[in-house]
């Protein structure tokens, strides 16, 4: 039975991750932690879940809903309107950590089908009650959250199954609310095999309609896009009417209306359906490749190299920075050891090396081609290959890192992630200014890696960890958070790339757009939903 | 000195088009057309050009626009402004041979910046003068006529430069007015060579901005995407201020404010610059390849294999259909040759067989590998291989077929084409379907083609050719070409995949989108465009 806050606070099946000893050993070194330091746990959450807020909701509506949904598929009781007041952003996990939920819903609905959704956004509207789309919880930008209280509109216990799959056409349609890898794993076992080709970071804790209300992007980006390269139709229930956009391989009829949901963030309405790309599952196919740079400058040449070259895109593709290549390796007990010494030898020194993955999917033929003239290209950029296994290794456990965060804090580490997309003339001018400013805070670790690449440019994805100011946890983290996004801005790099705004980003979107742009922005708002009722307050940068 | 419709309805540097033997020889045979018949010529256009209706502009407003662009560039004389008064859609073309203008525009403005441009749409805006953005006239869906007169603004004088192209980022930022060929001429010697990847058939007479306005795609798009595929970010001047999108390679901050103007077919403001990728020009590395097929399924079959195995994509992909086939074959003069023969002996039977073209751009290594793919896959289908020399053949003419229009007309001939966009599995009876309409008319010749390729589906393409009826030429076209829309509409295809809809196709698009959608783009349209003054007159299916 779940009943405390550290119950809601650790990710889905409420595993204790473990920190392995090389992470606590880079610990020790840079923070200075003791021994007994390590013994200590900070802020653990372990009270009862105890709401001050009282669900507010009208018991005629709340009448209604049970109506519609049966009195199994709504709850106002404290734990479920807590699960449901934050994502996974680190301030959302300091929050309950410290009992803090001031602005829970007043109630979580889980409907059974799209007519019920229809019914309920249709009473929500009427009657100015909030609703905010909750999918996987794993929103890192505070896009679940529910300041003005309304509804937790809850898609992944009934709005979850694969409607469709097209062999003929390549597609699949799928109600919003079904978990990564659920969906994966239908697909992976559909006639021939498939694949949806999209995982992100938060896979075994994101919904298809997270994926595409947030604008995600998963670690084969490069091969196969972003979530909005893979829609190609949905539904969405507004509560203006039903937004279903036709299903074609592309068209010119206007511009395209689906293209506006991505990124929507449940503030024009709950997706209900997406129809998108899958991919012949041919994982005997895939090549893999690592290898070591001299610096980040010629591993991120010869990935540029790679995409404006025409010889074909790799699917994974990845360069840690020099400071997060020295903690891979010092985590990895690699420091030190023979080889180690060996490639500082040679020219591939500790603190400016770099390494790069590569995995590259599809026919035999294509991935044999592209791998070996990456290869090529890394070797005229003085890489040094160090075969495919590590690229292997890190995709075995590639989900795992975020899960580090809940013991990590419990150390009282502050430790989070930040995300840009940059054109390539921009990258080590932001690179440089971000880490500079990351590095202005005492005892500070930042890790930076490119892991999603296009002809044009690439993200930028930095990781932070630091001791926490015990006592003033939330108030630091703020501030410290708020001077990284305007370095990010003020060296020309979006807001995000794959995060999403949330209301964490929020206050930046008119700088960022401009003024006529968020106006359109809100236009289309206000049209769809001109009472205001989805994901209200400030999500976007939206008019509360 | 150019004088007459006639100047005014060829193709842009007033070419007289003359038709070859071949196409003669199945004008003779399919239409029972006499030599005689082959010397009259129909509906020549060859009338001095004058208008009934007057420049309405009030005087004061026409000194204002003076001011702003000089009187050079400004013209309010009758050949002006029948020039600014069609495309290049048949109807219009019939209208023109007839001297049938009823509604050209007051003026036409060649404005010499954006700055200006800002001031003509402020002005237009404050006094409810309607704009027509114009750039390469090529336009076949009515989209740049102006049935409420105002200005027709001609941005192909002076908005027409290469801002910047930028080697590292792999981009070009250009004004919209440019000319495809210069653009491409600028690309290909610019530094180590680059080339823009988007060639419509309309290339020679099309501009920038026409391509991002109406959605086109160009006959590499298989491999190098549509024009909303290659743009990273645009400025347009609406009537509701300047929308400026910023240039990454992608992001996640709200859905994509550049993609609502891709398609937006000058209803929404003026499309004054735009940064889209571009690649290495690398021609030497290009293979090709011609195969024939037994039949069009075999060869739409092999087309989807390659699309979906994961082999890489070629850039140029085309199949023709048994009648097109047949027809490049008689033009040819090859129908009864030896070879022709040999052909049909051994199962490649005249009727059912089928042309599939394709290049590969790229590596060396890339497209080798994806040109020995596809041999392989057209082999299982059972295709005959004609080497490389019909698709670079095909390639050197590829813009020519659509100036044989003008000489065609002139015998009479009703002549057009019409295009969408469909998913595989509804490729075949969409196919089947609209060439069953196509020959309910007696004597039609219908050449149906697929041009532009995708994992899940594709475009075809249906070129007629069919006696007029003399004296009745608009209205019997206008009834045809209506039940072609229907029955495309019926079997599921976009309404267009790449022309466009203009005002030609607008009656279709509630039926098509929606009435929520359509009342979505109106709300777009009346935030940016409150006074209703860009490209009015049921462009889109917008209000009037």
């Amino acid at each position: 039975m779940n009943t405390t806050y550290r119950d809601i606070l650790k990710w889905g099946d409420k595993r204790e991750t473990q920190i392995d000893q090389g992470t606590i050993n880079v610990i020790k070194e840079k923070f200075g932690y003791s021994e007994s330091d390590l013994k200590q746990k900070h802020l653990e959450g372990n009270q009862e879940v105890k709401l001050d807020v009282k669900s507010d909701l009208d018991q005629e509506i709340l009448k209604q809903f049970i109506e519609i949904v049966g009195s199994d598929n709504i709850q106002t009781d404290d734990y479920s309107r807590v699960v449901h007041s934050y994502g996974k952003y680190y301030a959302d996990l300091l929050k309950l950590r410290m009992g803090v939920v001031p602005t829970p819903p007043d109630a979580v609905i889980y409907p059974r089908s799209e007519d019920e959704i229809i019914n309920i956004v249709d009473i929500c509207n009427k009657n100015n009650i909030a609703i905010t789309p909750f999918g996987g919880q794993s929103s890192v930008t505070r896009g679940v959250e529910t300041p003005k209280g309304g509804i937790s509109l809850d898609l992944t216990k009934h709005i979850n199954k694969v409607i469709e799959v097209n062999e003929i056409n390549s597609t699949v349609t799928v109600q919003s609310g079904m978990f990564g890898p659920a969906f994966e794993d239908y697909l992976n076992n559909f006639g021939t095999g498939y694949s949806c080709g999209h995982f992100p970071q938060s896979f075994e804790y994101s919904t298809v309609g997270g994926w595409v209300a947030a604008k995600g992007a998963g670690q084969a980006s490069t091969g196969y896009g972003k979530i909005e390269h893979m829609v190609l139709s949905l539904k969405v229930v507004t509560p203006n009417g039903i937004i279903n956009t036709k299903t074609y391989p592309a068209s010119a009829q206007g511009w395209d209306l689906h293209q506006t949901f991505l990124g929507s963030e449940g503030t024009l309405g709950v997706i209900t359906e997406v129809t998108m790309k899958i991919h012949k599952y041919q994982p005997n196919n895939t090549q893999h490749a690592s290898f070591i740079f001299k610096n980040f400058e010629s591993a991120i040449e010869a990935m540029r190299t790679v995409m404006q070259s025409g010889v074909g895109v790799p699917h994974l593709f990845r360069i840690s920075d020099p400071e997060e290549s020295e903690i891979a390796f010092k985590t990895k007990n690699f420091n030190g050891t023979l080889a180690d010494k060996f490639l500082n030898t040679i020219g591939y020194k500790s603190g400016d090396r770099c390494l790069m993955f590569v995995a590259v999917e599809g026919s035999r033929s294509y991935t044999n081609q592209v791998i070996s003239s990456i290869k090529k290209i890394a070797k005229k950029n003085k890489a040094f290959s160090l075969g495919a296994k590590p690229t292997k290794k890190w995709l075995k456990q590639r989900y795992s890192s975020a899960y580090l965060r809940d013991p990590l804090m419990d150390l009282a580490v502050m430790t989070d992630t930040l995300e840009t997309a940059v054109m390539w003339d921009n990258l080590i001018p932001l690179w440089t200014e971000v880490r500079k400013y990351l590095k202005s805070r005492e005892k500070t670790v930042a890790m930076v890696h490119i892991s999603h690449v296009y002809e044009n440019g690439a993200n930028l994805y930095f990781t932070f960890l630091s001791p926490m100011k015990k006592g003033d946890e939330l108030n630091e983290y703020t501030e410290f958070h708020k001077g990284i996004i305007e370095t990010i801005q003020a060296n020309n790099g979006s807001l995000s790339h794959h995060h999403g705004v949330g209301r964490t980003l929020a206050p930046w979107m008119e700088n960022e757009l401009g003024k006529e742009s968020l106006n359109l922005m809100q236009a289309v708002k206000d049209h769809l939903d001109p009472n205001g009722i989805m994901n209200p307050g400030n999500t976007l940068g939206l008019k509360p």
